[in-house]
């Protein structure tokens, strides 16, 4: 790694904290501006889309731009980042997520701590969560592996269409789904809802890991593969 | 090819699938929170655009991710894919597309199983879908020759575009709009309808591997071609 | 050149149809769908923006992808392409955007020929015309010298924004003026408005050229031309 | 640097009067078109954030393409342009701002001076537009260091996304506040409220080069430092 822990640690606590701000903040903009829900969605995702292409962009090569735990633990598993990192870059997430909530608040004037009344359950919306976390690993591994320069793009793009494709309109992500269980706004989810949104997306995410681990085996990495199991 | 087969039938499948959750589960989003249809179409195209540009980068370097019959039915013709591997392409692109349409079902809580009553007919529709398909091979194919890195942005941009200048919102794929037939909803097509759509498709696809085969030669290219003809 | 005139004519007709085919296409599908004049804008806007990306990265290594008289007189002015040729591209860019608007017709069951009465005129719109063909050419030779593989980015993005930020929409064009002029919907302009548009788009594009000759000099390229005129 | 002092000035005074004629044209634009007032944000968000992207890649390479006095103010503290100069580049800044302003005027037809009415005040907005140019300093700063070749699209889409997650709508640059506050139109903002605008931008700004002074630097860069200041 090129920066320490502690700027790795700041990064994803920034990137994080800056992301949440985004969703909850132009989400609060949206739906301050019209009744109609499409529009605000597309208030919402649009900004979303394109603060992770900046986000991921400027703070990629320091920390490596997870501001996702599922993301994380994705690469503790495939051991590309040793499990007490990972721990610490977890906190710093959910504590730089829940520090974004609380700017869009001050930013919009609303009462700094608050909780969601917006019901978010049910098989549908679950497995809504798990495909869109499923998706986005499949975008950050296949992507990492054939074109990294564009990683930022990818994942910004396909936050931007899983807000659309998914009931869940797509949080794929538990540091973001605590943080947004702390506002009453368009974005936000009720905290009793948030442990079956967090348990798909981490099932979305192993999927993933186990999909791709074959998936992208070219013929040489196969063969490889199949040495080292049956020598 | 760098990826054995059962990968790169898998990369299809998964391509197509999640190209039409996107499609179809984007419509029914946008149906559902507004009344404007240019709004909804708008929640409809942005999402596909971005999705291609997504899947086309992360599974083209496994498959090609054609995602689509007419386009593996060009390069099967150009015989970069031999005729038996690219009837397993077709059969997978209509397998996953129809799993992509059950999964957005099931992401909304719809009836698994549906059939669309949107009628969608006529020579001008016709028409638009070989345009439509006649502008997407064009644009796959000058792009591979120009600007190969740049393909997934051409063709993403390009079916966006097309959701709007053609009065079919361009399908522009049979495997899609097999898929698409099975869902009574905002991106649904009649299946009586189908027949004429699927044959406008391929129809347009012909052209465009015509056109392109007298406009994309150079000065150069067209000389060896001229002698091999007139030796 | 590496494509011979013929094809670089067919390429020049072949984009500027299906640039007027999307920018009157978009227009019809947009104010088909919604009452709202700012959505159907966006409407008419993002798909003009996509393909043009599309159309230049994929032509532009045939022909330069010109579509434009008025770019066609820049390039020919500054000797890059012969007086004669540049005749030959000002006709098929208006034969192909004729064209464009017929196909558009067709694709949505309009009668073939037909004349726009939307008026558009006046002093301040005529300000704008020439302001967004400035921007334009400004556009395409700053992004020629400084950065040549963004260039079709540039076009597409710079004529998103211009749709908003004049009065006049942002015609920026001739041969697309002329073919707008034989539409009756959204993207229309009445056949007697045309000639005063058409005058400031070319009064645009030299001011254009005018500037740029002076700005995009570097230190040791002024020097050489002080000595040149100067020895 | 490649260009004199005085084809910099005009590439600042040029770049800032169409990034305003954008920002003020694309608001009358939206305003005029619809009631809507978040579709008149997106109309006004997008031809910015498009602009922005165009502007800085065909004028940065003459004279940084800056267009913002507290980013002037960053890279004269870093020493990275003159204190004369960069009292320069502000001054054309905002002449051209204005300039912008007027020219949107003109093209719209309305009166060519006026002040705007609309009120942009308190804490909220104040700590808004802190974070607003914060962000964007922390943009290009890290964006220059790991991926300069995308420096205009990170600034655009920033942009784009802080138009919707801040409460000021993200003015994050003074010489574009001054002139905004010349329209009484969608963008306007009123004088007395400048000031404060003012002050929370360059305090941003400046927030933004003590955090990346320290977060930007990697480990051997860090320990060059260290030694430095610890001999």
């Amino acid at each position: 790694m090129l920066f320490d822990l502690n700027r790795r640690l700041a990064a994803e606590a920034l990137g994080t904290a800056l992301l949440v701000a985004t969703v909850v903040g132009s989400g609060i903009m949206a739906e301050t501006l019209t009744k109609d829900v499409a529009l605000a969605l597309l208030g919402n995702a649009l900004p979303t889309g394109a603060i992770l292409v900046v986000l991921i962009t400027i703070l990629g090569p320091i920390s490596g731009a997870h501001f996702n735990p599922a993301v994380t633990m994705v690469f503790a598993l495939k051991r590309e980042l040793p499990a007490s990192e990972a721990l610490g870059y977890v906190l710093v997430q959910i504590a730089g997520g829940v520090a974004g909530t609380l700017m869009a608040h001050v930013m919009f004037a609303l009462p700094l701590w608050d909780a969601s009344l917006k019901v978010r359950t049910g098989g549908a919306q679950w497995l809504a969560e798990g495909v869109a976390a499923f998706g986005l690993v499949v975008t950050i591994l296949a992507g990492l592996k054939f074109n990294r320069p564009a990683i930022a793009w990818l994942v910004g793009l396909y936050i931007t269409a899983a807000y659309w494709f998914t009931s869940s309109t797509s949080f794929a992500n538990p540091a973001v789904a605590i943080a947004r269980s702390l506002t009453n706004t368009f974005s936000g989810i009720r905290p009793a809802d948030l442990p079956a949104f967090i348990a798909a997306e981490f099932a979305g995410a192993l999927a993933a890991l186990w999909l791709t681990d074959w998936l992208l085996r070219s013929k040489g990495e196969a063969a490889v593969v199949a040495k080292e199991v049956h020598p």
